[in-house]
């Protein structure tokens, strides 16, 4: 992509609306723009980041076994009400009435209408175990909508939900979740620590909250910091094994690792003093088991091998999609700006050229790109007419892992550097090189963009 | 895939509530599932196919050189109350309000949004020209929601918006949508012809509807037949060339073509008589330039090359993404089911199994699947215990265009049978030529899938 041709509104100044740094800095490199309170619009580059992270989940979804669906963004009341939520839940569903005068809700969440799909389709034990999910707009009525999409009123958000025999099979499902899970925000670049959490309304006994240690979490977490030494790397798993699933689900929690909703001081007291910590964290995911809580009253049974009807054990699972954008600059970023992982940036480097309109240097640049595109690797290449620090500032700013430069005086000696973000380093060499090491860069961390 | 572990909830009777084929076929195939009066979820196999048709469409933007973006689906009233059409768009519009009494909307469509983002960040006529788009939720109320997916209430759709210093300029990105969006029908199999249309609440002078020919079709359409021997194939278009677009956008719309909002009955009579048509059709895309409706009310304004402020002129371009599932299935289908076009088939074969359990026929069909992945092909594997007659129902009624049989007779000799869904012939094959031969029927066909 040349950035002539591109849509980057970089603020030069700091936004006052934003408190924290990942809010600010989504501002500043153009990726989102506020609409309502809450609610955003996502720019060129934000939305590229979102495009990737939702590309990551649906691969490693796919990789567990489970299935895609695609539910509607409203939905009828009626559901809820026989599930007993609609009361329930209170001021954070948004309501509204069609022309009819019909009840609608934009969704929160989605127990009822996939377990009214399951119900309206599947008769026998014979079809389990089954995993439907889904990447959908959700939308819950925050009080005081804050920290960008952090704490947004519109969210991307996945959800699953596993429908099973036993209840055995569906804490496979839960174990098998988790495993994906941590595979998942580790293709991100994110550690996030499975912590025993609260069920709140969507209720059940077993559930785990994925947390993102950073200073600006909105939950007060405890944990031995032993827990902060474990990776999932690159061992391979066997979604179907339910030992396998087990074992990784056992080493990962098995440390203390707790929310301040459910934190026992007793429990954290036994760890030893100097692995006590208390920080903070920020969710970006959550798995529960909930058994039948909502198959029963929904009659959602299946025929078990004994001929006789039994309601299916469920759960729910769920990573919050647009959130984790957040979450990841939270995690990397610097005074100048963001620090994307390999795994999700929006390009794969930028491309500088420091004397546009300088038949040589504008021959190596785009050289540079086309060999990056036919190895698989997205440019932005800066062709514009600002000034190098300009340039330098921006790149910097939007957080590229990688910057290629390319000018006059470097091309006379048959090369270009090559610039890591994260550590500032550069290296002098010739434009093949300089792709051929990107190429080796990114084995194993490309994903499709859009 | 294996059928075994997929969600494919196929009817064998006839749903009452289908009035038309291709709500009757999605809904026997397990496509889709009403959830509300004209708002759906989406199934497996219904979500692969719209995952597809959203891919095609990104793909022939990115080549238009517009660029992707994400809009909210939830807007505050007050923008629409900004342009005017807050009071004037009816009952159509989903209005509610939020916990703290403020006017939200279900975007029917985004002017105003895109607009908004456009002042708030650009500047300079040296930025234009610019077309960002996006593929979002629309929500409708009509007030006879019928046809599944063709007239629902909530909807998959496309929409562009293109930003130019001139009304020439505007022109050109009017054609260049026109050309990008006959190129993206084609690639679904579809024909679609330009007709022109009336405006409607989007306001402006310049506008074409695409419609695809189809006695379900809610429109009447009136057109010269020779239009429909026009075809763009494979001729390379430079979206950047004022010229060639504008030659395609004549050649498309120099014969009479026609909705019945704009039939004008003495042109009509002009056309030779045995090429005067009368027919259906079905919408699935509209294209307008409206010039400076929005830009002038809501200060849209760049500096121009005389730094002088002048508003910019606009056009907005949609295609019905969800909607066009129903137009491909009513364009192509027989009594036994769908019949994809190899652009859109959710996978790319079936691969049948006559005999499961059967160590040979089991390896046999395993081989293949792991052969078409290799060469980026989807199996949907077949490996459940049902007779060959209800596989071969199932594969008919779903519409995989290709399907390969693996049985024991077959097998002695080495071949297995490769069957076209479209012509019903057979040929007798060894495995691995019916593969490579799916191979190169597919080569200009892949798109990638979620």
């Amino acid at each position: 992509m040349r950035l002539s041709r591109y849509f980057l509104p970089v603020l030069k100044e700091n936004p006052a609306e934003a408190q924290i740094v990942s809010h600010r800095l989504m501002l500043r490199a153009g990726m989102i723009k506020q609409s309502a309170a809450g609610i955003y619009s996502w720019l060129p580059l934000g939305f590229k980041v979102l495009r990737k992270i939702e590309n990551i989940v649906h691969e490693e979804q796919a990789r567990a076994g489970h299935i895609p669906i695609q539910m509607p963004i409203l939905q009828s009341a009626d559901l809820w009400r026989e599930s007993g939520r609609y009361d329930d839940y209170g001021e954070e569903m948004l309501r509204m009435k069609d022309r009819h005068g019909r009840d609608l809700l934009y969704t929160p969440t989605a127990e009822e209408l996939v377990t009214d799909i399951f119900r309206a389709h599947v008769g026998s034990y014979r079809d389990l175990p089954l995993t439907l999910y889904q990447i959908q707009w959700k939308f819950r009525d925050e009080i005081r909508p804050r920290f960008g999409v952090m704490r947004g009123r519109e969210f991307l958000m996945k959800d699953g939900y596993n429908f099973d025999l036993t209840k055995e099979d569906a804490l496979h499902a839960y174990n098998r979740h988790l495993v994906s899970y941590l595979r998942t925000y580790e293709r991100m670049g994110l550690q996030a620590i499975p912590m025993r959490a609260d069920s709140g309304p969507i209720g059940g006994d077993n559930t785990h909250e994925f947390l993102v240690l950073a200073e600006t979490g909105e939950s007060e977490v405890f944990y031995d910091s032993a827990v902060t030494d474990i990776r999932l790397g690159s061992r391979e798993i066997d979604y179907d094994s339910v030992d396998e699933c087990r074992a990784v689900m056992e080493e990962f929690t098995a440390l203390y690792a707790r929310t301040d909703e459910t934190h026992d001081k007793a429990k954290f007291a036994e760890v030893p003093e100097e692995r006590r910590r208390v920080a903070r964290g920020i969710e970006v995911g959550q798995i529960f088991y909930f058994g039948t809580k909502y198959s029963e009253p929904m009659g959602a049974t299946v025929q078990g091998p004994d001929g006789k009807p039994v309601p299916v054990h469920m759960g729910s699972h769920g990573i919050g999609v647009s959130r984790l954008l957040g979450a990841i600059i939270e995690a990397s970023h610097d005074e100048r700006g963001i620090i994307w992982p390999e795994g999700v940036t929006p390009f794969h480097a930028g491309v500088v050229n420091l004397k546009v309109g300088d038949a040589e240097a504008d021959a190596a640049s785009e050289a540079i790109c086309a060999a990056m595109a036919a190895a698989g690797l997205e440019p932005l290449y800066d062709d514009t007419d600002e000034r190098a620090g300009a340039k330098f500032a921006t790149q910097d700013l939007i957080g590229l892992p990688w910057r290629i430069t390319v000018g006059p005086r470097g091309l006379k000696n048959g090369v270009v550097e090559l610039t890591s973000r994260r550590t500032g380093e550069s290296e002098e060499l010739p434009p093949e090189e300089a792709v051929k090491k990107l190429a080796r860069i990114y084995e194993g961390h490309l994903v499709r963009g859009i």
